[in-house]
């Protein structure tokens, strides 16, 4: 990475819409890599000049061939590269010199085989950089338009078109990712738009396509597979763009265990952030992490069929089975979404309608649906009036198997839902091709599998939620005029709360006391109980040595609780500097959290929030974000931790505040991307939670000054 | 349920293998209930007589028809019942009279509308009982053999046969999961052996066809959906035989969550056990729990082809794409599988093979896969060989469309496993209907998605596990000759504490102290410092009261805080009978954890086990068995709590006494199982489980016994 100011970069229009295309390296046999592209544009039907470069044949699968660009009779937009790598730079400078706008480098042999490869690339990357013109790859697999049946691409997954048009776009770092994606869509009879692989990124990376899509009329839904990110600000304003423009991001990134994150470090050469970061960042801009390519897939489809969104998290289960409606149930619990019952008296006129339906949510029809088709209209208006639910997932067993039923159950939830604009419906059922084409003709999403019509469901009130949380955003909070530096080098406990103090993190009321008679002073100023600590920046870890006494109740104890810490420290650290003992007010009641920045090899400053002692320890249960962020953001990280229910007030502990805590964490946010420079870390540890409307208190802080480079 | 000692039942032979079936309430309309069984066996290809019983026709469907089973010419082995409700119990009088041996009620309108179909359920029972006819319903969807060609049901999903032979067999106790279910394995192409639904389970129950599968030479894997089970003792039985006669048994229960159970419930009139004592009885008996529709047929249909056990947990990752390698790495690990690296030295030779593979594991054979196809034999060999994984998961991406890739690709594979028979491979990949079928021809499985494809592999393993667990099955231990009987009311921590440590669950040493001079003379013969409790029946939670003082470290604190303690109890529980109050030794540390017993509507009594505190309340990480099981199963139950780690030694902390925990929780399970009628559950809370090598202390206990009926 350059840290030259970066010029903008062109637009992305001429890749993905080419009026003319030269495909250098062009074969006659289109079975190669070089034959493969030609082959698929003659035969998709792409309406453009298409120009095979080559200067040992004039002519290449019946199409007259050019020795290079310039001799091509008219314009060209785009590119196709398949020469060999060491005869690449040489196309893209013949390109660039004929008003070429992008090109996409197929050809492998650059920076994932090091050597004199890794230095061609970093010259594609000069070049583009130098004359505009957007490079892809080199080692990708290209790109597709399919309303304009572009197929820039060897990948024999494009092989016969067999692609519908659609409102998903898909970008993937990884060709043969990207590939297995494009059999998956084609399979499901997916609608696509744009298809783009990034291979090694010279030039055109994932953040510039994100960035594309969300600006793409023709996209509504960006499904990407992002392996490693290089330029965190530039991903940050595509995926903030995306959301900004109403589109729905559904990713996936691999890496979360030891072994993912080898491979994923293994295939590409770039450095990649933690994978909790990244798992905070698609949070923070409301992008959808999928966990398995069928999730991917599931929610992208959802999200490309759905037009309305959830005002809320009520699900209504309508079923003919009742033991799938508890299934569906089962799952709802579990994602966090809202089975509430109906009301009382709505499951009277349920009964009134079937007396053995099970009335309340689910709402079984049992297999009585087959024989009295109006039950569905009944039921389901019901659910949506008196029900209120925001969206109602109708599991009709294999009922989509026979034409003339689906037709006549689609016609009355047509004419429900036209009632219930604002509301949303997922239909799961086992469903012939032509009955599955008839639903998605009339927008209604249909999925084999209940559970997963449950979580899909999920995932549409997440972006629902999303969207609501961007109107509602709060800005970083000020910092105040007065904050203090980080400190340039390692300071005592004391020190680091003074400057947390300084930027507006409460912290406890302590005093460092060099003298016995000193901390009886502090102690009698402070208020007994007490706690007494050893102050020194060189023991980071004071409990470990014995260095913290708590619970000191007067004088008599104060004065042997200070020669103790002062033994102990003498014992256990004999080379640390002391800077005397900490008298700190005992803390009340509260639930220990705790809250911390660190620096991310890729996103800088990230600030990381969990509750206290084995929660973050045994169960990594905590959440990160990249800093800066408001309160609402804070909230939001508060709710992703699991351990939050401590905070709810369990076992008649009363609720903690909550408030105060989302505050203290933005705050740090702010301080931790404003001074992110000369910071390692910060770990506030514990942050104490007291009950509502009694704030938060950093009872103990380490701050590591950045090493100089 | 009757408590009169149980006639050992009939088989089920003549249910799922008659000769000769009678229809009642056969129909000329084969749309009807009572028309559709006819229509489909006859069209089928059954291959005994059919007879249908109508007394207003002399003929149908082009059958002649009988009034009843006595004028039938032939021997009736099975009656499949599709009269009105009221007609049932005749027509079933009628069978039982003529020698059927057994009846399918597919008529509803009994135990599940109440009043006058209760009572004739009933009678249903006691007919079955007297007369050994088995009846299989009422209200059910009937009964399927593939092999036989027998469609005893009016499911739509049995339409036109469709079904393969297999060796898969199906319990549904709901009919239109069980319909739904139907349809899924057509659509997959599952092969199937056995299928039956149960309904109202008046005679015939889920675990009467689990015992029949068990034992049943065509079936291999038992797929089963359960609601709620009413006999625990053949339940129990039934899972037992399954396992013992190497049968792999996929269950799906639901009603995990609230509304699930709701739902659930009501869709059955049974007492259903909490979810999560089926939970560990489905893992005390080895069924594997599936979570979803597609994880229920993905797990059977990997077991349904794998001919061998993994020996272990180590998998490897063989890919066509670095990604998804990584996504399946992330999934493995999350599964518990062990993606363990490749020796170094392997790793090389694959670099030499190809230079830019990712050689660790997964082991990424990129796209040059499909330029170089040896390149699959020669890793995948190497992968057994050097790598030794017991299962390998192999990605291949779209490779299964083009059938010359995929059968060259077969070929190799049974080559290298031949050599290696005792390992398991599983594929994925999208493959074309001929392609499948050629692979699980050769005993390979396919999955199209590669995340589904770890967790089948995770399914196996768990198989084998169970397998090998059940050989090293340890019996429960035996109740010491002096164990006590349970107090017959309330008692106080300490005599509590005295009956379990008479069973053999080592106690904290205490004595109960009347007076403040005798505590004293306690404290001083046990040793400070000590804890100080309220001793008194009235008073089951102390800590809530301020009845607990720990940490007294002297007589003279000793004698203050027998006076606080005294006084407080006078305060906040004035009405509660003292006994005085207990001076315990303080426990040094160890690791608080939960050990209980209850006694379970269903199931009686159950053993819980789970980390203290939060661990239970607020994330439900506990385990259950059905009592009484053996110190193996206790190593199994603990291994099933995530906060077991913290039994591991975090943070520098020496690993906790695992051992000593396990004899306690298998000796309570024992104590449990012997008292259990005179017990409602057993509270050790907390059980310090000390450093390995020093045992556990039950430090406080809660004994209530069972309200007489």
């Amino acid at each position: 990475m350059s840290s030259a100011p970066q010029i903008p970069r062109a637009s992305l229009d001429p890749l993905f819409h080419p009026r003319a295309i030269a495909i250098y390296g062009a074969s006659s046999d289109p079975a190669k890599i070089g034959g493969r592209p030609l082959d698929f544009l003659k035969s998709s039907g792409f309406d453009g000049p298409l120009y095979p470069i080559n200067p040992k044949a004039a002519a290449i699968q019946g199409l007259p061939a050019f020795p290079t660009a310039s001799s091509v009779p008219g314009a060209v937009d785009l590119a196709i590269v398949a020469v060999p790598a060491p005869a690449v730079l040489a196309a893209l400078q013949d390109c660039a010199g004929h008003g070429v706008r992008a090109a996409v480098v197929l050809s492998s042999g650059f920076a994932e085989v090091g050597g004199a490869g890794a230095e061609w690339q970093r010259e594609i990357t000069a070049l583009a950089r130098r004359t505009g013109m957007r490079v892809v790859g080199p080692n990708c697999m290209g790109v597709i338009n399919v309303r304009r049946r572009i197929l820039g691409t060897f990948t024999p997954s494009a092989a016969g078109f067999g692609l519908l048009p659609g409102r998903i776009s898909l970008v993937s770092q990884s060709g043969a990712f990207g590939g297995y994606c494009l059999s998956l869509i084609r399979q499901r009879g997916l609608g696509l738009n744009l298809w783009i692989t990034t291979g090694n990124q010279s030039d055109v990376d994932f953040a510039d396509c994100v960035a594309h899509f969300a600006q793409d009329a023709g996209t509504d839904v960006i499904v990407g597979y992002i392996e490693a990110a290089t330029d965190k600000e530039r991903l940050i304003a595509a995926l903030d763009l995306a959301r900004s423009n109403g589109k729905r991001i559904v990713l996936m990134k691999v890496g979360s265990s030891d072994a993912g994150a080898q491979a994923a470090a293994s295939h590409t050469a770039s450095l990649a952030g933690s994978d909790q970061v990244y798992e905070g960042l698609f949070r923070q801009y409301g992008a959808y992490r999928a966990r398995s390519i069928d999730e991917l897939f599931d929610v992208a489809y959802a999200c490309s069929l759905s037009t309305s969104q959830p005002a809320g998290r009520r699900l209504g289960l309508l079923t003919v089975s009742g033991g799938v409606g508890a299934l569906m149930a089962d799952v709802a619990a579990e994602c966090g979404l809202d089975v509430a019952p109906m009301p009382a008296d709505a499951q009277r006129r349920l009964k009134e309608i079937l007396p053995f339906c099970g009335p309340r949510n689910p709402v079984d029809m049992t297999a009585q649906l087959v024989n009295d088709l109006t039950l569905f209209e009944r039921n389901f208006e019901l659910m949506l009036e008196e029900g209120g639910y925001d969206l109602i997932v109708a599991f009709l067993s294999s009922v989509g198997q026979v034409l003339t039923l689906s037709s006549a159950l689609l016609v009355q939830l047509q004419k429900v839902l036209a009632r219930y604009p604002d509301r949303t419906v997922i239909v799961s059922m086992l469903a012939t091709p032509e009955v599955r084409k008839l639903y998605e003709a009339a927008g209604v999403m249909l999925f084999d599998e209940p559970t997963r019509a449950v979580r899909a469901a999920r995932a549409l009130v997440y972006f629902a939620q999303e969207a609501r949380r961007i109107r509602n955003r709060s800005a970083p909070p000020p910092l105040p005029a007065a904050a203090l530096a980080p400190p340039r080098h390692a300071v005592n406990e004391v020190e680091a709360k003074a400057v947390l103090a300084s930027a507006g993190i409460p912290v406890v009321r302590e005093l460092v006391a060099p003298s016995e008679d000193a901390a009886a002073r502090c102690a009698a100023k402070i208020g007994y109980p007490v706690v007494l600590k050893i102050a020194s920046a060189d023991i980071p870890h004071k409990s470990e040595i014995g260095g913290v006494i708590v619970g000191v109740q007067d004088e008599a104890g104060l004065r042997a609780a200070f020669r103790t810490l002062i033994q102990r420290a003498g014992q256990n650290a004999p080379q640390a500097r002391l800077d005397g003992v900490i008298v700190a007010r005992m803390a009340g009641n509260g639930v220990e959290t705790i809250l911390g920045m660190v620096r991310d090899p890729v996103f800088g400053p990230v600030v990381m929030f969990g509750l206290g002692g084995i929660f973050v320890e045994a169960f990594k249960d905590v959440a990160f974000r990249v800093a800066p962020f408001g309160v609402g953001e804070a909230r939001a990280m508060i709710e992703d931790v699991k351990g939050r229910i401590l905070l709810t007030g369990l076992r008649g502990q009363p609720p903690s505040d909550e408030e105060a805590l989302a505050e203290a964490i933005a705050t740090l946010s702010v301080y931790a991307a404003r001074h992110g420079d000369v910071l390692e870390s910060i770990d506030i540890n514990p942050l104490l939670v007291l009950p509502r409307g009694e704030g938060a208190l950093a009872l103990d802080a380490l701050m590591v000054p950045r090493a100089c480079d």
